[in-house]
């Protein structure tokens, strides 16, 4: 292990069974132009409700990667 | 969309199995009362602990909903 | 229901499935050498990335339990 | 003054305009049910943009109204 | 021990004398109204001072009761 | 609805007038480089002092916007 | 630019009409007695409700001034 | 009531016996320098320890007092 | 005064009485197993609530105590 | 001095000495792609530890920059 | 060890150097005005940059000192 | 790497030097009775002043070691 620099991107992901699945959709996404991606810290849960139901889980993360030399 | 006010209450929801049906367990039981429910935001999660294993899991929300006009 | 004087201690439990799941495993750990656990607060989620995927969910729980005369 | 118990109800007002005219906005819906309000804090500030453009300033206060004996 | 639901309610008390007795003034009025309180939190402490001495002490409690089947 | 994946941006905006013309000039900055923004959070509020008057209001926000397929 | 100490006071202002003229009042009160105000951070937003309507607007905040040599 | 501007000062006060007693110490000290002091908030709560007891209750509080004209 | 190292032990002390009480019971508790304790840290304040009255007291400290040579 | 905007990125740098080359390690990563870096803020320090000894320090910082014309 | 009152001001202290040096200019700035001075706090870190790298270290420290009888 | 459970202690170190060198003398004393440590996060950052210097640099840590199987 280096000195290695990561960096941190906030992403809002969102499902309709469970916080997990929201947490692996942000990351899924964020795999379309993020590389190198390590961890993950969950900074706020909140949901939306239709017709008195849980509609969306929504979790808002902050995923660290690490910045290639 | 026009200016609406919303209003919050805080609920406590627990359940056996999961945080998220804790969630849905309390927004089942705002429905009898509240109507308009909108979104929620959680603002902490605890669970009791009974003969060494996780016995409910509680999860504290605060629900939004809109106030009629 | 006496004045009971309850202890703290800070784990942190991993899983490659759940939240709910870290939080029993981080219980079991602790049931070896503690007893008389009664709840737990969850102060942090987290969770480790490889392959674009979630490999594991964190969870950081308090656990409260009773100090024995 | 005497020794006063007082209540606190959370609300969201929403305003095109600014942050006031939504706390007044928020004010003036809780006058329809509410009696006796005495102040507000305000816990957080949000809006949402249409357009490349804020559409709606949005405050979340808390008001503190005296319980009447 | 079944799955119940828990509301919040958040009140502050006064008292010339201690926080305790602000807390205690607090529940007995939101005993007017509610039924089956359970526990409270405190989530601020103020205090209003007159002729240079602490002329009331101020607690903001959030209250959790049961929510009846 | 579907199930989208938003991205926060944060961004402190001026000006010489008020919050709210801040948080617009900022919002007008970012409509430069980012489509689709959808909401903000305020996370911040302070200001320069110029001969011992406000010469700048300035807003930290972050900036919601939906990350497309 | 030095290696300058700052300062901080922390006050509160008032103002019929906006969060803005509020600070504009405290930076006002402090220039009677203060000198070389450099910023200022808004740390509470509150206010007075007398007769269902906002009757007075409040923000604390802490002004950084420049401790001279 | 007009458009006063407030001071805080932070002060922290000790008491061998309550927490009470310990903001009463504060006030009475703060009040050989300070006029027109009108409310207090309590920001943390501390204490030490001597063989095995509490010897000292400390609290740390913000005194709000107004700037006259 | 040499660099010392202390270590934290987290406890919450009940009582019927006051929170005062509830430390120094959480204190009594700590010392039959800990020496050298210094200082403690209030990091909650909550209680129990039974027939609509307070039964009992709960503060949440943080204890430190020096670690010997 | 104008209305600018500016914008934040969140990175965490590692040093096996200090905290501020920590710093000074994200600063220079950072100066690869951005520019006009006006400010950090420190957010979180954390640090590995390898056989009984620090083995890194990490540094979260925001860093602010000046959004170009 | 009586039941002293002590008072805190709060200062920023800047240094090219380190964190510590720019808190030790802060305490030697105070201690031109400030006699009995304790301990101190650390509630913010922060940095200047120029030219890509950083230019000043800031620290945010509240100066516990005692009030003289 | 398997799904382990991590245990957190609270420390705080101190030295006349520097944050690091306090944080370094904190884990040598960890090191005395526990195994496997590996990360530490900080808490707070404190000091004491005496004859108008720093004297000593206190910094609280939470030391996460992996609790074997």
């Amino acid at each position: 292990m280096a000195e290695h620099t990561y960096k941190y991107i906030e992403l809002v992901g969102s499902s309709k069974n469970s916080f997990e699945e929201a947490i692996q959709n942000a990351v899924n996404k964020a795999a379309q132009t993020v590389r190198n991606m390590r961890w993950f810290v969950v900074t706020e849960q909140r949901g939306y409700i239709e017709n008195n139901a849980v509609a969306y889980y929504q979790v808002t993360i902050k995923i660290g990667f690490t910045l290639e030399d």
